[in-house]
Order: structure tokens, then C-alpha cells, then sequence
């Protein structure tokens, strides 16, 4: 059977799905790979290097030649139009805003896997793409605020006196915000950092961070849920008197699936000391904080403000090799003697399946 | 006696000479400090803040009011055609290049300090102003690289594999590059270096990085100097091995006063792995990479190379309180009773002034 790799659809993405190494991977569980040619241009994998890793490069969409079609954004209609009854594609094909996509993948009889849908189980995570590109958003967004602030992230003592290290403040502790509260340490930085999710403590104190408690007894296991009123505005209190503390706030709260929480206001702001800067990973999905716009730096008086768009592909070599990894060890997941045969009574396969044999096997929101 | 503090005259220069911090210094000593309105915008220093350490705002260029100039940049000859008998302007008065404005000194009886002219002593470590800004250029340089590499510098080991360290090569172990060195070490790259003098090589060792030496009796001593044929042959051999090697090559040799040595050619370039990054923090001294040009960006190949321009005013908050101490430290060399009065027999002073009296003190390159 046949494994695609497509020039990726959606502008602005820099990502591809395989790479030569993950080509080597397929070829030697009995697959055959076809690359369109300039797939791996932004990621700097050459066409020649596909072809000496085995691959076919093609000039075309694969869609209509390849059994798989692997890619980073899903495609787009026109080009799920050409997949045949049991193609399978893979993809972070996130079900809320793509109705016309899913009614052809339905109509055509294609098994579509999205790894935003991916289960958090163990078994599933050298396929967690979510977290590997979560990783790559937390150590991009400490690069992007340290190359915005006019001062350093680490201490330095010189003739002329010292420097003190800058104080960052981290909201969400999930993978990405794990990151930049390591790679804001290894810089040096002075880090706190803040999550709804007690449990989050320790693994914060793990990497020299300080974790922030509100004086109330914290909600356990939830998933950054609506809270009480008390707790939210006790919530609004801490995070107001640790911004205004900050040199640099990365906001990474998230909740799949829905708008993020609104936890930082121009007011906070305000507080804060001139030439701060606030990086909002949660901008794409509205925004941790008031004055995000992703992709844009807004000045909010003199403090910068500066929202993420689609982070990972603006580190597009390591985030492909990890995507593409996880992309391989999902159809490793589904492959015996070269042909790929989703077992969909698999917890880890049902769980992201999509779409299969005409039928949407989830509610969309 | 009065100290100016002017809106620096130079386009794209964004730090300023005093801070609120300093001016409170100044004025504990005996001076009247006065601040142009907006002269510490960039560094995030209000005309407030400085009114509040005792400040006199004022609304035009202090020349002609204060009896003391201090500015990052020289004033403009327009500018300097102000200042009267006596006055002193200290900034970083390159002289080669300036004899416009040196002819206006000269003509006025101005005395003119330059910290590019201060002397390498122990006593002058507080006033060394290069050292100062070039622990910022080394900094940032890093975070330049980063910003633009395709790739993770620190090593990561996920659930789908590992990701090697990125590996960084540093061309001259001056202050700017031993800083780029820490900084790199910091974010968990592999870090190489190299540098003419071998007495470089403990500092490289002791930060954690890999001190290159050619095969052959280096010249003790000299200050990145004309070598011989031989040692220039098997220096570019030792370099463009390396920087085959090199995921990020940052180059710093500067011979003060005289063009960069080139270093890294493109063919050298053309060797590195497909999204490489190059940041020659020597470009506006002619460069120490054959295709840098200051402020751009360019690619030779897959290899981007980004020439520094200006690099310590890209971090004015802390660019500015380092040189403004400098500055602060100076001035209270050559202050007493609240009046400014240098003394021409002391080493660091005499070292430094290029005019006084109606006298040019160096010899002009």
C-alpha cells in the first residue's frame, strides 16, 4: 500500500507530515511512499533527500494515488474530493469548523484520523502530537518573548553592578507551559507559574519554579473548568498581583475543544513594569488574555503584547521530526505485512477515528 | 555644575546615557542633572521617573545649557557647535570617521571623552563601557540565533525519540563571545569556540564549551592580529571543518579600530546542515562572514545569515543601565565638591580623552 506525503494545503504552514527518516520507517514495514515534490522545502528536507531515503516524489497532490495521506493540516475539500472509498488520511483535522471537509470524507467512505482527538493513554503517547507540538509552542514562546524584552532573562553581575534576573510568569502548566517554565529557568529567569490543576504543583516545583495557590480550597481534577465565582475572582486577585510582578507572562491556557479563559486584562497590564511583554499561546482559540490578536504585537501602553499563531510551525525542522514521528508510529500502529488495516475495536485507533465507512463516528460541536 | 542628558541624535539608537537610577547618583554628588523630554522613551525611563529622582526636564538638546554632555552616540557637529569652552561630552566617539565633528571640538575647546578609547586597566573595569555593551551583543546574539533556527537548541528526549542538542559554534572568545558561549551552554546547545589568542581557552573550558586549537604553535599574545600564511591556511581548514559541523555559528572577532578578519566564506556555508543560522555580531566592522550585511537578513543557500547592526541598542532597558552606570562611574572619576574637573594626569581619564583645549590628543586613524 501506498503512504502520501502532500504539499501541506492551509498557507502559513511550514510543517510536513514525514520526513526521510519517518520514509526509512515506512519502507521498512513494507509500505511505499509517495512525496509530493517541495513537501519538505520549508522543514529543508530536499526532494533528493526523500528520494535517496527511498520515496517516490511526485508532482501532484497524492490524493487519488496514495492509499494514506499523512499531513500536518487536513486537507482541504477539493483534494478530499479525490480520495477513494477506504483511503485513510491523518491530520489534525479538528472537528469544530470543518463541516464541508467532513461531509465529503463521509460521502467518499474515507477513514479520517485526526490526533487532536488522539486519547490520552499510555499507549498512545509516542503518537501525542499534541504534546510533542505543545512542546515545541512552550520553548518557542520564551524565544519570542526573550527576543522582544529590552532586558536580559538571566542575572549578571558585572563592574558596574548587578542585573537582576527577569521574573516570568507562566499561566497554564500543561505540556507547553512545563516547557517555557524549563526553558525560562534555563535561561535563568526568576519563573512562577499558575494552574487550575493542583496536581500541576509538583511538576513545577520539579523544574525550580514557584507554584501559585489561592487560599481556597482548589477544585481537584478538573480540566481548567468554569469555577465558582468565588474562586474565579480569588483567581483574578492572584494573577493581577503576580502580573504586575512580571518582566515577561506566558499564557498557555487552553481548554480543547473550547474558548479559552480570559485570565489576563489590560488593567493587569497596566501594572506591569514599561517594556514587559506577554506572550498568549492561547490566542488562536481567543485568548488568555484581553488584548491578544494571533499573530500580532499590540502595544497595550507600554507593555507588548504579542499573540501566537500556529507556534509550532514557525520551528518547522524539529516540530516535523517530531510530528512526523508520531504520524509513523500511528501507522506502525495500524500495519502488518505492508498493509495498513485500522483495528478500530483499538481504544487508541477508535478513539481519533473521525470518520469510516460513511459514517461520522463523533458528535461535532 | 549641570549634566545633560540629550534625545540621542543618531537614527535607530534606542539607549540612553543616564537612567532615573543614575541621575540619583549624579545629584548625590553635588550635580544638577538635566534630561531632554523623551530622552529615555526607549529604555522605558518617563520624563516622570526622572523628575522624580530630581531631574531637570527640559525641552530642547542641553547643549549650551548643560555644562556636561553624556550620550551613547556623539553629538552631531551641529550639535557640538553648542557646547562652549570647557564643556565635556563623553560618549563612544569613534574617531575614525568623525572629523567633522572632532574639527568642531577642537575649534570649541570642548573636552572630549570616548569610551571607545578607555584603557583596558583594572581601575577603568567600572567605566568599561565596550565590555558592558558587548555582554549585551553576546546575549542577544544568542537569542537571534535561536529566534531564527529551525530547530530546539537544548537536547529533548519525548515519548516519539530524541532530539540532539543543536550545536554552536562561537568564532572569538572576547566579552561578546564568552557571553554567547554562557548563553548557548544556558539553553543546552553544544558549544565550540574558537579564538586566535590561546589564552582564551580556560574561560571557553570553564563555561562548558570546546576550546578548537590548531595544530600548530599558536602566536601567544596577539589581539586577533595579521598572522602567518600558514596559520591563516590552517585556521580557515580548522573553521570550515567546523562549521560544517555547526547548526549556529556566531562570530565576534573584532580588531578594535580596524576591519573584521573574514572568517567563514560561503563555501564554508554552503557545508552546513539545510536551515543553519549565521549571526556575525562583526558585520558593521566589515564582517567576519563574507555575506553578512548589517541589519539583514540573507540566505546563501539553506543557510541564513543575519548581520548584526547595532545589537546592544535592540535591549535598551538593560543596554541603557549598564552604560549608563559607566557613564555615572566616569563622571564621579573626575567630580569633586559637585564640580566636574578631570584630571588629565590620571591614566583612565587621559586615556580616553581625544580632545581638550583646543588640542587633539590621539593621532586620527
Amino acid at each position: 500500500m501506498r503512504v502520501g506525503i502532500p504539499v501541506e494545503a492551509r498557507p502559513a504552514e511550514r510543517r510536513v507530515a514525514g520526513l526521510p527518516e519517518t520514509v526509512t520507517t515506512l519502507i521498512g514495514a513494507g509500505l511505499t511512499v509517495d512525496v509530493q515534490a517541495g513537501a519538505g522545502r520549508h522543514a529543508h528536507a530536499s526532494d533528493a533527500a526523500y528520494r535517496a531515503a527511498g520515496a517516490n516524489v511526485i508532482a501532484d497532490h497524492p490524493a487519488g494515488q496514495s492509499d494514506v495521506i499523512v499531513s500536518v493540516q487536513p486537507p482541504t475539500p477539493e483534494q478530499a474530493a479525490a480520495l477513494r472509498e477506504g483511503d485513510i488520511t491523518i491530520s489534525f483535522l479538528q472537528p469544530s469548523g470543518e463541516r464541508e471537509l467532513i461531509d465529503v470524507l463521509v460521502a467518499n467512505k474515507v477513514t479520517a484520523f485526526s490526533l487532536d482527538l488522539l486519547p490520552r493513554v499510555t499507549r498512545a503517547q509516542s503518537v501525542d502530537a499534541l504534546s510533542s507540538q505543545a512542546l515545541v509552542a512552550g520553548y518557542r514562546a520564551v524565544m519570542e518573548a526573550a527576543s522582544r524584552l529590552p532586558k536580559f532573562l538571566p542575572m549578571f553581575t558585572t563592574a558596574a553592578g548587578t542585573i537582576p534576573p527577569a521574573k516570568v510568569l507562566v499561566l497554564g502548566a500543561g505540556v507547553a507551559g512545563l516547557q517555557a517554565i524549563a526553558t525560562a529557568r534555563r535561561l535563568g529567569a526568576v519563573v512562577e507559574a499558575y494552574d487550575v490543576r493542583a496536581a500541576a504543583k509538583e511538576e513545577v516545583k520539579s523544574l525550580g519554579a514557584r507554584f501559585l495557590e489561592l487560599d481556597l480550597e482548589t477544585q481537584q481534577g478538573v480540566y481548567a473548568e468554569a469555577q465558582s465565582e468565588t474562586f474565579l475572582e480569588r483567581q483574578r486577585e492572584l494573577i493581577a498581583e503576580r502580573v504586575a510582578a512580571s518582566d515577561v507572562v506566558i499564557s498557555t491556557a487552553a481548554i480543547p475543544g473550547r474558548k479559552a479563559p480570559v485570565l489576563v486584562t489590560n488593567d493587569m497590564l497596566k501594572a506591569m513594569p514599561p517594556g514587559s511583554v506577554v506572550v498568549d499561546l492561547a490566542a488562536e482559540s481567543g485568548g488568555n488574555v484581553t488584548a491578544s490578536s494571533p499573530g500580532e504585537e499590540i502595544w497595550v501602553g507600554e507593555v507588548l503584547v504579542y499573540g501566537a499563531k500556529n507556534m509550532p510551525s514557525s520551528m518547522p525542522v524539529h516540530a516535523s521530526r517530531l510530528y512526523a514521528r508520531n504520524v509513523a508510529n500511528l501507522l506502525m500502529m495500524m500495519t502488518k505485512d505492508g498493509q495498513v488495516v485500522p483495528d478500530l475495536t483499538d481504544e487508541v485507533l477508535a478513539g481519533c477515528c473521525l470518520t469510516h465507512a460513511g459514517e461520522l463516528r463523533r458528535e461535532l460541536p
